[in-house]
């Protein structure tokens, strides 16, 4: 855990620099517009450790799989990110000494995310080996207003010094991904030119022939005075506009950055050149200042919406604005092919971009705090994959139109090589069904169904009605060798969770089709012959829903997390020494499995889930067994139990266990924030405070709250969009405020009260 | 399965070049006397398909582990069995043509092993692209009678053609291993030199900085007159002696080729090329006949103790030679610090050198066939390793001495990186300490239990002690994610065999204590001293024995192989359709796993080593519900089966399974010989005909033999060693005959009879 980010509620503040901790800062201060991001390298040469970074949304690399032994259904490769052109670069001579931060003495440093904008600034003095002082000032974004446009303001003044210095602005690709399973780049030889003063780089992948092009236009000013380059540089997949002059102490540069993207994940092959070169014109002649503004804009309508404020906690305040700022970078939703990979565009590891963590922790986010058709992209997004799922569960033995998702995608092709993962971990396929459930559950748009939804859920649950088998010995249809949501139990038998979620589907899937069926007889009869569907496949399906086996102790109480579970050592967490924490880390793998030590939500997560259906007092009894063995060594543990915590009237416990996630990357609790930013699991904090401390539901179509305030906050308040309602609700440790920001009528239910909410009324309940 | 070996009592003859086969005829046909080895190759070049290997004993390369996902406690490498120095080739120019049988066509060809004599040889009159006819003789030995020299004899006429022709005997260093994870070459930069007619090559591997150096000693004859070399040509790692002539059609020349060879496993780093060279020197001066005549005394030597003869199945008969002919050029047991390769010295795939195949399948053999302290060195191995045993069991967790002996090792380190084997296929622990039992069992040798025995017992007891715990639901020790030798199910609780085979560790180690305390108290003390161990240890070991949970179904009357066996779907392998088979090609591993397919005897392994704690109809009833679910996909399943079956009076089966795995090299039955010879399970094979068909037990300190022999085999006939006495069996349909060629009295048991046999005597019984 570290601790030298300062707190403060808009803002990411690094103050004087720490060396040790660069790549973790880099990883904080990322930026990024949804379609583009980098990390929050320095612009100028850095000798030090640090992992440039620069992601392009769409591009991806089948890189060669590597395993020690290969298994037979495992995919040939996995699709990774592509670390891509690094556009911000800078290379500045000063006589013989190249500025470099890592090699200068440093006089004073500050570094500084300013989330409420969207930009990423510095300012610091530094003094060269050389003897000549400098003093930088820097600033840049990736536009949300144009998300092919980028612009940097690096100014810098040298003193102590009168002789040569170079100006090197660069578009570099000779980049390689980290993560490379054979140390291999994945961009070709890229081609390089110039056309009048804007330099253009363009490269492309390996395999799969993505084609990504950068122009920049840079506009250099000695003391205010604009100069006109020199040169033009130009190395291996490296291309630069070159200012060299003679300088007197004192004087100033201040270099301005207009970068156009292209790829040909938007653009026609032929016309990216011409396309981010149009950019990069026009963002120069717009200029930096109105670029600025206009990106400023926009995010201050995605605050309007989606911000949370925390009154009396400014590391928690921070703590949830940064993971809203991170999610509205990742993902903004324009674009059914993408989704929410797992580093965004802050980091390289776990390549692919797609887990289930899109439908189980993020869906809900994006469904309260922007248009409805974002949430309805991420499902979409699988409706278009649903082939290569189906070609995916044929792979491992499936027939008839059964599909798995894989656990780890970008183009729906399964990427993962892990058998008890890759093979066993099936219940993904029932939070992809479950998301589905969701989203109508939020928005009501139960034309889905019809449209996409119901493909999906035929598929799925054709899945879970031939992975089930009859168990003469228990009389009952039983899921052998599963891996459930925790992962530190493999190849276990009857997880409960994924024998939950799968009747589940079937029975969701059963309903879908009387809906449908009810609604729409003939885009019904269109969706049965698409998906060569016959009703009394559902006979089967009532069958496996009345006999599925749902391990429970009844000595206990509780749903069993698998079969044998209650053969393991019942000792709880609290008495594992200290230096056997993190279990992860400490034992061995056959250790942490036939332990009773829990990763991440299990039971719970379907306790989360189907709340609706098990009364208070179960999930109490459930929760109280099973959290004492949670070691929450997944970033996508807490915010579920906090949600539960909060329900069951633990509020201690909840605020505890929020207090895991909401600073997990800012605080570097996991030790691997250098890597890139969690993500996915920035949704499920979001999720902690508005399901959890906010205690919102839909229930019956309505909004409903049951609000319980961590004891030293003074106030929470956020908006939440909800069929096209913008409500601010105010919640004090007495009383929630709602107000109706909207021209349309609401019905809210507050605990057990039902209200009208008429358009900008507000109203106030005591707790 | 292939069919183009000729069947041959004693020869393994190709007979017309089958070009597609030559890597599986190079793996049929390789040589070796313990101490090295090597593949069937052509010692001139050969363009085509082949796997080009020389295997030095005890000389290995710790391989970077490659691995997809790391888990916590994998090894930093895989130790492999390297591919070393070629001495057998000779490049052959005749005219602008060099002698490749890939670019020849072939008139007449016959590569044969005489496993009676242990020599490779080779006929074949081929024509050349430029129209020379070519005739070729060759025949190589590696000697039994000196392990450290190899000797050649290569003669070839050319017709239809005159002008000039090169030969180069060389040693070649230059070589990779086929398996090698990173495309890396192991060994580093040779030091060739030549001395006098000698040429010499020495190389050093990498990391473990083993050296070996080969001298060659060539002689080289044109029309029977010798003539000298022409040049010493050098290249990289490579050495050879030319000889250059020009030659009329019709001329003949015969080259000789002595190697010797030394390592620094067995001779200090300074004095390899010394001995090396005076080996060469020795051997040429011996001359090819007197040192081939010397092999061919060893070889039968070891056939008198060892041959198996059956009359009336030739290629039973074939096949069971073969087995016993490679099992004696892999181990000949007098360096306890070699074991048995999985490919011996026929390929190198699997790395590694010792399996828990030597203790469970190998010893027997050994125990039978030689000298009491071969398979004693096979215990003398695990006693050596006894320390690095309890270093991997504490990486794993436990401690206070006690053992977890690898899955894979060279050199007593683990080398296997699968967690579901490395760390959960502990059973292999059990075997090891079984070993030991049955080495006693059969020498009466019970002082080796003071001398090293009880140590390892009492650190594999240990072990189980820690690996079990306390299951609160059943009432009883469990023994919860562990691999049983039915690799086709991973990561399951309470496999019937482990829990069997623990429980036994413990009361065979109580036992072991009480018998080295009666018998020598001093010793006793020194051990406990040793160990650390005091006698209250046995206290919880009791408590473990008396309540371990053996799972059982009571409505079957079967032990069942795990916890949930029973609620898998039971559908025998004959349900299977043949497309499914075999499955590990056929099916994800998942889908393997939930299944009810057994690969290799699990609980029937069980029954067959503690065959005297069950009644024939208990074993009966577990072979008629665990057979038909066998899919014998593992090399080391059939002979169990074999053995089994003969017990229960199940004759047709045994013989049906004997057939699967007696020529499964010969016959190429798993389409896999090609890397190498399935070593280990030869030794099964072996098995099934002796102590199946033979019924041979060691009972009460006396053989015991039991006969049943397959319908269609007119007599069987076997030797063994037993206790400094060699028994000479032999078994029709109606009569067993025993002789006993030793100087003591015997006592044998058939069936149900006691015997006595006095030296010389032949006594006949009948069944």
């Amino acid at each position: 855990m570290k601790n030298y980010i300062q707190k403060h509620p808009w803002k990411v503040i690094e103050q004087g620099f720490h060396k040790d901790e660069n790549k973790i800062t880099e990883s904080l201060c990322s930026i990024g517009n949804g379609k583009m991001g980098m990390r929050g390298n320095f612009e100028e040469s850095y000798s030090g450790e640090s992992l440039q970074g620069s992601y392009y949304a769409g591009i991806y690399y089948p890189d060669k799989t590597k395993v020690g032994w290969w298994k037979n259904g495992y995919p040939e490769y996995f699709a990774k990110v592509l670390n891509g052109c690094n556009w911000s670069g800078l290379k500045i001579m000063i006589g013989d000494c190249e500025l470099d931060l890592n090699k200068a003495e440093i006089k004073s440093f500050t570094r500084e995310l300013d989330m409420m904008n969207g930009l990423l600034s510095r300012n610091c003095i530094i003094t060269l080996p050389n003897g000549a002082e400098v003093e930088i000032t820097s600033q840049r974004f990736c536009s949300m207003h144009q998300d092919e446009i980028a612009a940097l303001e690096y100014s810098f003044t040298v003193n102590n010094f009168k002789g040569k210095i170079f100006i090197d602005s660069y578009l570099d690709f000779d980049i390689e991904n980290e993560d490379s399973n054979y140390d291999e780049k994945f961009w070709n030889e890229s081609k390089v030119l110039n056309e009048e003063e804007i330099i253009y780089n363009q490269a492309v992948t390996k395999k799969t022939g993505f084609e990504l092009g950068l122009a920049a236009k840079s506009v250099c000013k000695k003391d205010s005075a604009e100069i006109q380059a020199s040169n033009i540089v130009i190395a291996t997949k490296y291309i630069s506009t070159q200012y060299e002059l003679e300088i007197q102490s004192g004087t100033n540069f201040q270099i301005n950055k207009f970068i156009g993207v292209s790829s040909s994940f938007y653009h026609q092959h032929g016309e990216l050149k011409a396309n981010a070169i149009k950019l990069a014109k026009e963002a120069s002649s717009t200029g930096y200042d109105l670029l600025k503004s206009n990106h400023e804009h926009c995010w201050q309508d995605k605050w309007n919406i989606s911000d949370i404020e925390i009154d009396g906690d400014v590391g928690a305040q921070q703590g949830i604005r940064f993971n809203i700022f991170h999610l509205n970078q990742t993902y903004t939703g324009q674009d059914a092919r993408l989704n929410i990979g797992p580093k965004g565009f802050t980091g390289e590891k776990y390549g692919g971009s797609t887990y289930w963590d899109t439908e189980a922790y993020c869906l809900p986010f994006y469904l309260s705090t922007a248009n409805q058709k974002v949430a309805k992209n991420l499902l979409i997004y699988r409706h278009n994959h649903l082939n290569k799922a189906i070609e995916n569960a044929s792979k491992l033995g499936f027939k008839d139109g059964a599909a798995l998702y894989p656990m780890v995608t970008i183009n729906g092709e399964e990427c993962h090589n892990e058998w008890e993962i890759t093979f066993e971990e099936i219940h993904r396929n029932g939070a992809i069904a479950y998301a589905i459930f969701d989203y109508i559950r939020y928005t009501g748009d139960d034309k889905y169904l019809a449209e996409h939804g119901l493909d999906v859920l035929i598929a799925i649950a054709r899945f879970w009605a031939q992975r089930v088998n009859y168990s003469e010995a228990k009389k009952k249809y039983v899921i052998l060798g599963v891996t459930g949501p925790n992962e530190y139990e493999n190849n276990v038998n009857n997880n409960w969770y994924t024998n939950y979620i799968a009747v589940w589907c079937l029975k969701y899937c059963i309903d879908a089709l009387k809906h449908v069926k009810a609604d729409d007889a003939n885009r019904f009869k269109e969706i049965l012959s698409n998906n060569q569907f016959d009703e009394k496949e559902t006979e089967n399906w009532n069958e496996i829903i009345k006999h599925i086996h749902l391990p429970k102790s009844e000595e206990l109480g509780i749903y069993l997390q698998q079969d044998n579970f209650l053969d393991k050592d019942q000792s709880p967490v609290s008495e594992l020494r200290g230096e056997d924490l993190p279990l992860n880390q400490k034992w061995s793998w056959d250790r942490i499995l036939r332990s009773v030590y829990i990763k991440q939500a299990d039971v719970l997560q379907g306790l989360y889930f189907f709340e609706e259906d098990f009364s208070h007092a179960e999930i109490k009894r459930n929760f109280e067994y099973y959290e004492p063995r949670t070691v929450h060594e997944s970033s996508l543990s807490p915010c579920v139990h906090v949600i539960l915590a909060c329900l069951i009237g633990m509020e201690d416990k909840a605020y505890e266990m929020y207090l895991r996630t909401s600073r997990l990357d800012l605080d570097d609790y996991n030790n691997d924030t250098e890597d890139g930013l969690h993500i996915t699991s920035m949704a499920g904090t979001w999720m902690s405070i508005v399901k959890g401390f906010g205690g919102m539901r839909i229930k019956e179509n309505k909004l409903y709250f049951n609000p319980s305030l961590p004891k030293n906050w003074e106030k929470l308040s956020f908006r939440i969009n909800f069929r096209d309602s913008l409500v601010n609700i105010k919640i004090t440790s007495t009383e929630i405020s709602l107000k109706n920001e909207s021209n349309n009528n609401l019905q809210i239910s507050i605990v057990d009260q039902s209200i009208n909410l008429n358009p900008n009324e507000i109203k106030v309940y005591n707790l």
